[in-house]
């Protein structure tokens, strides 16, 4: 299946996308994409497509997963990307928050904050947590997840960097979280540790990686993270970005007002986003 | 006013203590202690807490606000504190996100995650978010909270700075966050620049500091933060530690089971918390 939650930001309803690319209404089967609905989808997968409303006109996307609890990203987690970065890959995975407050959906504006000069993108694979766990075996881990989506984790390299310590200034800034457009359960993704990742600014190609070259996999990053803490169902994890980030490039280049970003993971939708300054 | 939440956790009823010490129940008035209700306390003000219902005996009492987005830390925050960790005051605040699914009722047991060997104290004034906002100028800050409260930032040393960068993975176990008892109004509070601040083990006191010597004051934090994101109702701050934590003493002494950790901050009400294993 391929989810989604769409209208308005914070009144946003479930659909799912069916084999014709058409958006249908789920919201007279589940309240949300959101908390225990994600611990079992089996009834929604139970469901006939062609049975449920279609959806007129496009509305706006919303991010695909509701009341996220933890917000996690993982540094450094490309090979090639710690590489352009000057950074060596850490021995274990590094996490970081992105506060949930900057979540977005697909195509929702990037906002550039006030006084901000190095916004940036970094296209990666997202996954949501479905089955509550707390040490979590790795060869149990597929089972505690409800999907996978595509995540910008825009990041404003100023802020995290340069600025006193710890990362999170810099990845959480309202609208600096968009994810979707779906997310797609993992019987509709054959190899997550296979796919193509693709972005680009106003068309030209940035980063052009694939989920191959991760370092740490996502069934060990799911073992991984419960041994801190419980994970809970709607808990996001994005698993870090390939290489050709902005900070990376000689000379840096970051999103200025008007240029656009386009990205896609491969099987899990597009995202676009223009960037706007915070008037 | 000093506002709680009591009640089985996840279920926990909005309630107040009167001027005798009597938890009164506020259910009927809103729903919880969250959110909008936040923005305006002023309605529950207005109520004569004497026609509230007294609640009987003595519940568990939860963490003092109910679905908070952000639980923002603020690190090295106090001058001597972090001249005994070792580290410089840092120029501009060190934050760092402690993830919401470690927030805990204010008595509840610390849980020490399965091979923790560093587990540790720090006895904070924590702030809650009332009124939302962005690019919050210094002398509007105060208008934009809700209350005080005491926290226990309990940490994870290990797991905060020898597993590869960030904090987060210290800072964040199930229980590492309780907040109460009380949410008190600002009106409550002379002056939160200026409260003792104590916290023993075993009835030994560990640290007895005063929140007079904080580098970055409450109203320069709300404006601060909200220079990188929104600031939402519901969102906590906790704002730094005196000195006296465990990694600091010479040698390290961290938390076992069966230690009691009791700590309080001046007239924002006590703590106590058993420590166990998580078994």
């Amino acid at each position: 299946m391929r989810l989604v939650r769409y209208g308005e930001r914070g009144a946003e309803k479930p659909g799912l996308i069916d084999a014709e690319g058409r958006l249908r209404d789920l919201s007279a089967h589940v309240p949300d994409l959101a908390g225990e609905v994600l611990a079992d989808l089996s009834a929604l997968k139970a469901i006939d497509p062609r049975t449920l409303p279609p959806v007129e006109g496009s509305p706006r996307l919303g991010a695909c997963v509701g009341q996220v609890g933890k917000f996690i990203g993982i540094g450094l987690n490309y090979a090639d990307h710690a590489a352009e970065t000057g950074l060596r890959v850490p021995r274990e995975p590094v996490i970081f928050a992105k506060y949930t407050s900057c979540l977005s959906g697909p195509d929702d504006p990037i906002i550039i904050p006030r006084g901000s000069v190095k916004t940036d993108w970094e296209v990666e694979l997202a996954f949501v947590i479905g089955r509550k766990g707390r040490y979590i075996p790795e060869e149990e881990a597929m089972s505690h997840i409800a999907g996978f989506c595509v995540c910008n984790d825009v990041s404003e390299r100023n802020y995290q960097a340069e600025r006193s310590g710890q990362w999170s200034k810099g990845k959480s800034s309202d609208n600096f979280g968009p994810l979707g457009p779906w997310l797609v359960t993992p019987d509709e993704v054959a190899d997550p540790g296979n796919l193509r990742m693709r972005l680009t600014v106003n068309g030209e190609v940035m980063q052009d990686g694939s989920t191959a070259t991760m370092v740490f996999k996502v069934p060990f990053l799911v073992s991984y993270l419960s041994q801190f803490f419980t994970l809970h169902p709607g808990d996001v994890v994005t698993t870090g970005t390939p290489p050709g980030v902005g900070m990376a490039m000689d000379p840096p280049r970051f999103l200025k007002a008007g240029d656009v970003v386009e990205l896609e993971v491969e099987g899990l939708g597009r995202q676009r986003q223009l960037c706007v300054d915070d008037a």
